[in-house]
């Protein structure tokens, strides 16, 4: 298998996303995107002692700093980013050092938007080591940490220079991790691909023996639908919405549980099945749909609903206070058909209570 | 006197300022540019009690939040960032909120910050109350805090939706405040308006005596220059940094002698007249250019000198965490006329040893 090469197509900031095995052990790969002389490579304690010594040989003669940083969803926050602050003002690093981070969803977010921030912005470089990064956060530039009431809520939009996606990383991915990138991986699947649902459907088996040839497949989809949404529209007005298919739902789960104890595919994967069950509720899917929906995430391992011990008004306050509330309104994105999702916030509320009831969440 | 409206021209993200007295209190001013329902109002304790009234009449009938943050720029940090990001999730503030500043440089680049890493953006509309953040901080989207090893470190580039410049809130300001607004003033004369700076020799007095028609004079023709060369390179990769003219000695003075101890104008005075020292080194200058740079600055009452107790050491490490130092090179702004600066880093070393040890800073 060789490698792939994407473009994510935003104009001057446009970037590349190489796909494929051994990446990081190809030196000319990584080194073209440094611009200055100082690296700050960011990761985790997890990630360190796995792959920061081949991308070090990657850096070879350059002036490289690490920041490694705990793992967890839990760290992501605003006193892990000052940690990089701190070390990047220790390094005296300057405004042309290349931000590189190695690591899931949450190195990625942490170390972008510290890059986004530090001295108003330096280059970024992404290696994402985790199914889900490689597939989500590596294509459109969102960036973020959480606060206590909400995830995500600060951030900035950042593009990196470039994304590198060795698939030889997912071989030390622990099971849980690699299901919850499928489920953004079915996420694409639902909201504009309904041949690759399709391909899903067949393939869900082999991605989960982490079948090499079909996780590239999986990854270059996923990557490609991303990126034609984000390009067509980078800052979230319209159509990207859509790739938050199942995450206001997600989002409050996995804040109503508490960050870290869920993981964000697991819980976008119920969120989904509830997005689901309210398209059905909303007459757009059939009951046969909706079940080709429950079986898809259930194969994949991955939760069908949300956990039993949250109470409906805990979950609704944590879903209004979601970015995705525009003017007070609660806007969800639901499922049209199987394969093509849409923005709606004219739903009856009835629609929204039976689904809550649906699933055992009440006060 | 009537109100001159002036616009920033970048494209998508052009922005007008309002320039004249009794802006606040006509509300079809402020109310066309606030989009959503909710505003945050970032204010400090000093600014509140004077004009907060006044802009509220301006929101009648919005939802209305206010952070009042102590005063001072040793507040501007990323703990009083977050206070901001707690209020604004405590109001529930959805992404259409605006984020309203209302005070001088420090509310201004803090709310601003905020905005721009708030849901990863959210509008943001300046009401710059000293002469400083009329003058300087309402044009070009430069927004950050500070870290303790270095001045505006953290930040982003992010544009208001309007910029509202009341003249009539300076009748509050302290003296050395509006002095400290001045020297800002005499920086867009010396690095790009010889007329301008002819014309300042002139009416300085007046500027100091609070003359309506001269400061209106000075904050359009400020904001005009700045606003062209913001608008010729937004993003200060060439042309911006010229503004920078005393900064990288100034930042560094601040720093040195602790924030808060220095204000910002003043720091700019001194480095201005130091860079000015360090181009009559290199010959740029003539002696009877450089005698006019230092009547300027202090016929305007403000520091033609760098404090006495800091040493080169110190003042140098400061410089070199500086922004403007590219790939490890110290590069200043320095004057090749009145009227013209330019940026320089082939310099002789001597010439910054020889600037340092005119003003007395040894080890």
């Amino acid at each position: 298998m060789t490698a792939l090469k994407l473009n994510v197509d935003l104009g001057e900031r446009r970037y590349p996303i190489h796909i494929g095995p051994r990446l990081l052990q190809q030196q000319d790969v990584l080194r073209p995107y440094i611009a200055g002389q100082q690296v700050m490579v960011v990761t985790n304690g997890t990630v360190a002692p796995l792959y920061l010594e081949a991308v070090r040989k990657g850096l070879v003669g350059l002036d490289v700093h690490v920041t490694v940083l705990p793992d967890g969803e839990r760290y992501k926050n605003i006193a892990t980013l000052e940690t990089i602050f701190d070390n990047l003002m220790a390094a005296a690093c300057d405004r042309e050092t290349t931000v590189l981070a190695l690591g899931g969803g949450v190195v990625g977010d942490i170390a972008g938007f510290a890059a986004a921030c530090y001295q108003r912005g330096v280059p970024y470089i992404q290696i994402p080591t985790t199914l889900l990064a490689q597939v989500d956060s590596s294509v459109g530039g969102k960036t973020a940490v959480n606060h206590p009431k909400g995830k995500n809520m600060i951030g900035a939009f950042y593009q990196p220079r470039a994304v590198i996606a060795d698939t030889d990383t997912l071989a030390t991915l622990a099971d849980r991790e690699l299901r919850a990138g499928i489920a953004e991986v079915i996420k694409y699947g639902l909201i504009r691909e309904p041949e690759f649902l399709a391909w899903l459907e067949q393939h869900v088996p082999n991605l989960l023996a982490r079948d090499a040839e079909a996780l590239a497949i999986a990854i270059n989809r996923s990557c490609q639908a991303k990126a034609e949404v984000v390009a067509a529209d980078e800052h979230e007005r319209g159509e990207r919405a859509l790739l938050n298919l199942g995450h206001t739902f997600g989002h409050a789960i996995e804040t109503a549980v508490g960050y870290g104890q869920w993981l964000h595919g697991e819980a976008v994967a119920a969120g989904m099945v509830m997005a689901a069950f309210m398209s059905l509720q909303l007459k757009d899917l059939s009951p046969a749909d909706y079940q080709r929906v429950l079986n898809l995430v259930a194969q994949a391992g991955l939760p069908v609903a949300p956990p039993a011990d949250i109470t409906r008004s805990r979950l609704l306050s944590f879903m209004r206070s979601d970015k995705k509330v525009s003017a007070g309104r609660l806007r969800l994105v639901l499922l049209k058909q199987l394969g093509h999702a849409h923005l709606c916030d004219d739903y009856p509320p009835t629609a929204l209570d039976d689904t809550l009831r649906h699933f055992q969440i009440t006060d």
